[in-house]
């Protein structure tokens, strides 16, 4: 768990835009119409996150957020941090302040806990199945249209850790690129020519074959494709350290053991952030 | 599927923001560097956005405009809508144009239409087994914070219907509206005293007892939570045409068959937006 | 004056992004440099925000955001509260703080409040001729482009109702729809099949006849357009309780007795959004 | 009129932002659902923009940007420009296209071109008042939040002139400047101090014994607030064209010609921008 | 060393987004993560701010509004303000708080200080040149783009003078201006004729000829451009104070005071915005 | 000039915000008043792009997008591309177009490429200098706020290459994060227990024994800050080619040879983008 208890925190400035975003979504022209008509001004409320579901949390500081950003005048005080093993019952954070406001605010905030502890939740289950093994599991570009920050933070909550954030913090190249530039060589050589010092290459290889070719050439990391266990054993003898190794390809709970066990150092999965299911968490209002 | 082709689609104006957005999220501070780097500056591709699974097509629009935002030299020609049931190896739509262009659009651009299919393909296996009774599936506010416009659009391509766009649009009176009121009378009185002539007042209810009372003063739908079957029946029974009927509450391609044999009108779910699983369309480039 | 007291309030994540720009709109690039350069910089003042004329209150709350957001160190106490009745003289609320702060805010914060409180004015002038009647004056979509929640706000302080928001939350078909759809039946039949359950349609008719049609069919409410006042009482009774009435077209003081007095529920009137003019409010300054 | 032929017209750049905010005010979550249920997606349709009133045009190219925005394929064709004087039953424009889309501009675009030549109407008005004298009709910073460019731009098509555009453009030194510094002269050196050399200062006065003051420092422009016709005269004669004299103050079309036979330079209104009904325009669709 | 004192700020309005844009800049999807990967969550630290050369300060409260807005709880102490003179190891301010958001700011909050002081440095060290003389320094609009109202800032901190903000608040009229119009008097008569009462013009003018013929028809102010001394000492005289006269064109610290000496009344500088040398502050962190 | 020819060219997604902000920022609310008043609304003009000093391109196609958002009727053909060297005289691209448009954007498309154009040349002084070595010259993050894309870009069309891009795409380990971490080596074991398999850590050391220890624990490359060649040329020799080696402090035209000399892979210059002077470049524009 230490990974957890160093979890970075993203920044507010992060965080924020996006959830003002979600929450001006929410209210349209009007905002809640209901709660203003039903709930007099003045009524204030306690209330409990709690989490109705096993698994992890992940954005509860984005929730959080999102009932300060809808009234300042709401307290949020939280109980666990992102990263913790949650029990159907436990207790998230408690809130406490006007209603209106509470009830305005309530399902932007849980559908932004909910969808990111569902994808940190996909990613610890993943990463207890391979936790013998020295492969961790990491997430793809594979996430939500405006939400990689918080997905990718979410999968690190899971334990899992990232891939690159976007297309110009690292370089992966694809079996298109190896096409278009004529064979392995020459792709792996033009990306070096271009690539800053602090820019890692990474290259997706489909067989043994070209995997010795981008090892003749040189690269830091391997994408070993769509193997099955036994090709990935060798794939990683091949390698012997000379590349970072990464298997990818229909990864689920029932082949990820056979996968670790080859020996690779990471596992990657789209499936993490693009259909992890969400976590049931609620709001338990004490009107 | 007579509401498939009368599909509205949804105005540019309101796809191309969120597209724009996911497209610099993307590509960073620096772009594609791996594309730019390998792929020759003139390179022209042909590809085509093929289906690799069994499923129903949504966010087709906005896959085409991640492309032509990304480069209007890039030329979009769709051979399916929006609505259509996929198999795999449905060619869906064919592109040509600048391959850096292409490259550095196609993973946002199959993140939208992955994630949108996805949610249209879960409405669609509910819909399709309640085919035979009145009921309709229908979703919630449970959507990606960012994108309620976009899902609410591929549930509609799934064969479902909307529930209400956000906060303002209509009044949804739930069990802590009806504590802070005192009762379901007065929330319900206050609510239609400040409901403008246009707004549907719908209350949720747990038992027959609080569905009696609802009656009593009248009101346009009721939101029946977690009741089962029988249950289910009586209070269709005790509306008898008066209120729209909604059923709620885990709801599963197990359970609706049941649910819609109760002669409710309508069966919500949360799932299908917030825990659909992508669907799995890709693209073939041609070199 | 019960729909006063209870009057929702805009949430102020939908006030500060307009009271934002419209600051910076004012300030362009080098800010008050008249205040600058004549107000030494640490001079404070109190001022009165005082209305010079008889009205309505409407978007206090909104000139108050206008100081704040300028200079956090503006302190405004209200005395009033939006909907309120006044009178001239009277003092609506006070500020006190940086001189250049108030003075670089002044005329933004007044040319909120005026032409608000200038919209619940007229409201309540209709409202108030017609008090001994059911009818309600309701807005239309004529409203000043990016003004539109904060102006269906100052009609509702004027003791107005809000006609839909927008083009999205509800249906009003219009004559144009109906040319081409070929009919009010069909008109009316493809909007209900569209139609979600918490969607009311609303149809435009001009004559009995159509009447007769739309009644025949069924709808939610009618918009009897430019009849005149026999024309509108045979209309509210042929409709028998059976659809809202709304009454629109050339709405004056002169003319709003007669027409409430034919019985319809609602009288819509496009000048009070467009057309009303400012009230006098300005601000005393006692340096 | 030659002011008319040269009007200049407003960059696209600062026009296109406010419309498009405009219409997705509009369109919300969901766009035109009345149109999208009943109008056949094919339809084509033909449209006049005709004027129902008399009065002057403004804002016809913010209208076409409304329609070109909404759909490139409504095609606008303009038949007069602003400026031009208008009578009940013009047709000031022609559009043909998409018959979904041109609905959902449609309120949009009148909006702004009513509000707009509502603006320019009332200057028009005023000035053809004052034809026959020196005196311009001038506007103030009582401008629509949001609008000020858009509402100056009006003015000079009505005839009228711009006063400064905002706070950073010009000095005018108001009452409580001069309290503040603690009279005329002081005020008028710490500002002549701190202005640029292409920056204009205006001094607010209320009596020709300010005036006199004023004078005597030397400023470029006199604010002559609320004096009646005969001190205005003597304050022009005071003045003998040492300053740009502006006069201010219940300006109505009543009082308009005797403060003008004054022989000052400028006569300004707020009530022009802030309180202008808008002129009836409307649109003649051709199913 | 008046005109420093008196320093107009800034708005807090016009500095934030500037600087939130920055920040997110440098933050991009993940943030720090070389700050979070070792500094401890809890470490607290105090650092100054303070100056590595001689010059002049400009932008502190820019640089201040970083840090405080990458986190509320990091406190600025400033001890010297814009405009001041400094020496090396002058200690500008002095900051306190959490050591991963003071050093995901430091960059960001430097970038500014340093552009802007250098900014200032330069401006001063003309001023410092003609300070004998009546002549003022002034900037002119090429800025970079994005930072005009900053670096026009820094041009007063440094005892520079503004030139127009603009292009829409004063008219320069230059040589192609003239070309297209035909000549010097009808681009001034075409000039004055639209210019609002409180626009003022100037001319650029290349030879004493072009400047007679201004001088016959009446200018606000004359750039008298790429002039020698002697040829500008001419034009001074012909003016004769009948319009402000500004040189412009290869200044240097070399020249200027030569052009200073002819009596111009501005000296205007593209270089001191365009391309003065950033001045060098750095962060000293005790950790 | 290989690194020339496949210079990547940035999105245009990434390049148009940037450069409507600054026609926002120049246009103001009025949009250019002097062309405006004295330019007819038809005339056309051509003009060249023209440079008038040595040094190299970049930003053209930045400033071609200025020309083009302002007004799509402007016509921009390009005779050169970003890297190219430019003689005094050299026509770079021709423009024609509406002359109201054309002279509207021209300050701030100088603006841009007179801007990157000096980052270029900068960076390439350097870069010739040392061109008989391996070392390269990289940028730094002491970029202008808001341009840091752009900025790169020209320091790669200078010939040099590019370090981070923020603070999230890799890892640099500065003497405060050493101080705070208690040691080189714990600074290194948790940035590198942190990192993610494609982020590269960098170490900044100032004495041989840091850079001993650095070693020890290993990292990707070293920031030798500060030293003299003697102990650059100890310092590469120690490292032996196990990490990148990086040189910078107070890097010139007159020492970076000699820096260069001493072997080390890169020589990092924040003077080329925080202080390089603007290439003087202008608009020839033929009435």
């Amino acid at each position: 768990m230490a990974q957890t208890l160093s979890l970075p925190s993203l920044p507010a400035l992060l965080i924020e835009p996006v959830v003002r975003m979600a929450l001006l979504e929410d209210l349209g022209r009007a905002g809640d119409i209901t709660s203003d008509a039903i709930v007099p001004a003045g009524t204030e409320v306690e209330a409990r996150l709690v989490s109705r579901a096993a698994g992890v949390l992940a954005g509860l500081e984005v929730a959080a957020t999102a009932f300060r950003l809808m009234d300042p005048a709401l307290v949020v005080r939280t109980h666990m941090a992102d990263g913790a093993r949650l029990s159907p019952g436990d207790a998230v954070a408690t809130l406490r302040g006007p209603a209106r406001s509470l009830l305005a605010a309530e399902r932007v905030a849980l559908n932004f806990v909910c969808h990111l502890s569902g994808i940190a939740s996909a990613t610890r289950e993943l990463a207890d199945v391979v936790a013998g093994h020295k492969a961790r599991i990491v997430c793809t570009r594979k996430t939500t249209p405006g939400l990689r920050a918080l997905e990718k933070h979410a999968v690190r909550a899971g334990g899992g850790a990232n891939h690159r954030s976007g297309l110009d913090d690292a370089m992966l190249i694809k079996d298109n690129h190896v096409a278009i530039a004529g064979g392995i060589r020459p792709a792996l050589e033009r990306a070096r020519a271009q690539a800053g010092h602090l820019v890692r290459i990474e290259l997706e290889v489909d067989t043994l074959d070209q995997l010795e070719q981008a090892l003749a050439v040189g690269v830091d990391a391997v994408l070993l494709d769509n193997m099955d266990p036994p090709t990935l054993r060798r794939a990683v003898a091949m390698v012997g350290g000379r590349a970072v190794t990464e298997a990818s390809g229909r990864i689920t709970v029932d082949t990820v053991a056979a996968i670790a066990a080859t020996g690779v150092d990471l596992i990657s999965s789209g499936w993490i952030t693009h259909s992890a299911p969400a976590l049931d968490l609620g709001l338990d209002i004490e009107a």
